[in-house]
């Protein structure tokens, strides 16, 4: 097919196809011998895989852009192809005074001691939890790092079923896809259905209470 | 203090500031009878708050503007400001065909009666499950639906804690500022457990079947 029926079929906007070519987002079609470029379905596919990470995972087309080039690597280990998911997103980085940061790096270590968590010290999950508590603790909510370990206990339920997701997997490429699609996609349903359970826990609990303070 | 030293304090360009007090973020400073404007240590926290929704929890200005804006209220009940802090959130809407549109409502009205869930019709995470639900069908990995209520079961044990430590605050408006921070810095802190805590299971589970595929 041609750009304007990839673009009907996909529902993205020429131009931005053109970006997204431009950026390496999406692979070049092939040349026609009547001079024509020719799209097909793994397009498409690649298109709406792109447009699912930037609008429904909120990712930057730059950071959308590192996860499609592990995913295209195709040649790592099951363990690299998770790894390199997860460390190609990186973390915001929000520098606070040093004094909230050096105590939030201590919650951070005494955290993954409490679990046993075997980390890096690249890790860029490491970096943005650091930052969350030096944050948290610099607002005056360090009530919140109080149940930290009751998120990580959390945490560790859905890793396990994100891990099993992945292994069940027949190919290394599907399953570097299905991290990729599972962690991003994943934390906008996790966040979703935290605020439905949010919603759920707080009608059951509050509705005695309604006034208080 | 004058604008220029509140910049240094929080570390805020002046252009910035200016912006929030336009844009409403920012309460404007009282006028002095030498004809300048004087800010106090409320403008700092309130400009601390400001950037740890945005550079920590990803929000855009006019998100933070709308919590903001349930926060400066101050007269809502406690189930109200929670609600409301929730609802102000909104969800990012990618319609996908009509077809998964349709299966994916099936999925999210499935899932919240096995759960008992009671949740309202325009609940803005509900949207925003459906259209997760709906991309995850489009993109071929309808598997991740498959483990919804594992996902649904983390999020009940996480918003439990999250109404705890909203119900435990003096007042309102501490409640509803806990509920702020708590749900968007939190949604942030919990993505990055669920990354170390990705790290950690595959690095047990992996490390003896490294190539597949």
């Amino acid at each position: 097919m041609r750009i304007a029926e990839l673009s009907r079929t996909s529902g993205v906007p020429p131009a931005t196809i053109k970006y997204y070519l431009r950026e390496g987002l999406l692979r070049p079609g092939v040349r026609t011998h009547h001079n024509q470029v020719d799209y097909g379905e793994e397009h498409v596919n690649r298109l709406r895989l792109i447009r699912a990470l930037v609008d429904i995972g909120g990712l930057s087309i730059s950071a959308a852009a590192e996860l499609l080039t592990v995913l295209d690597t195709g040649s790592l280990s099951a363990r690299e192809a998770l790894g390199e998911a997860m460390y190609a997103l990186g973390g915001r980085r929000s520098p606070v005074g040093a004094e909230q940061q050096e105590a939030a790096e201590t919650d951070v270590d005494a955290l993954l001691t409490r679990r046993g968590w075997q980390i890096g010290d690249e890790s860029p999950a490491r970096h943005t939890l650091t930052d969350v508590c030096a944050a948290l603790r610099q607002l005056g909510h360090a009530d919140v790092l109080g149940v930290i370990d009751d998120y990580a206990a959390a945490a560790e339920a859905v890793a396990a079923v994100d891990i099993g997701l992945v292994r069940d997997e027949p190919t290394v490429e599907r399953m570097t896809e299905t991290a990729i699609v599972g962690t991003i996609l994943g934390d906008t349903m996790l966040s979703a259905l935290r605020r439905l359970a949010q919603e759920h826990v707080s009608g059951m609990l509050l509705s005695g209470d309604e006034r208080k303070g």
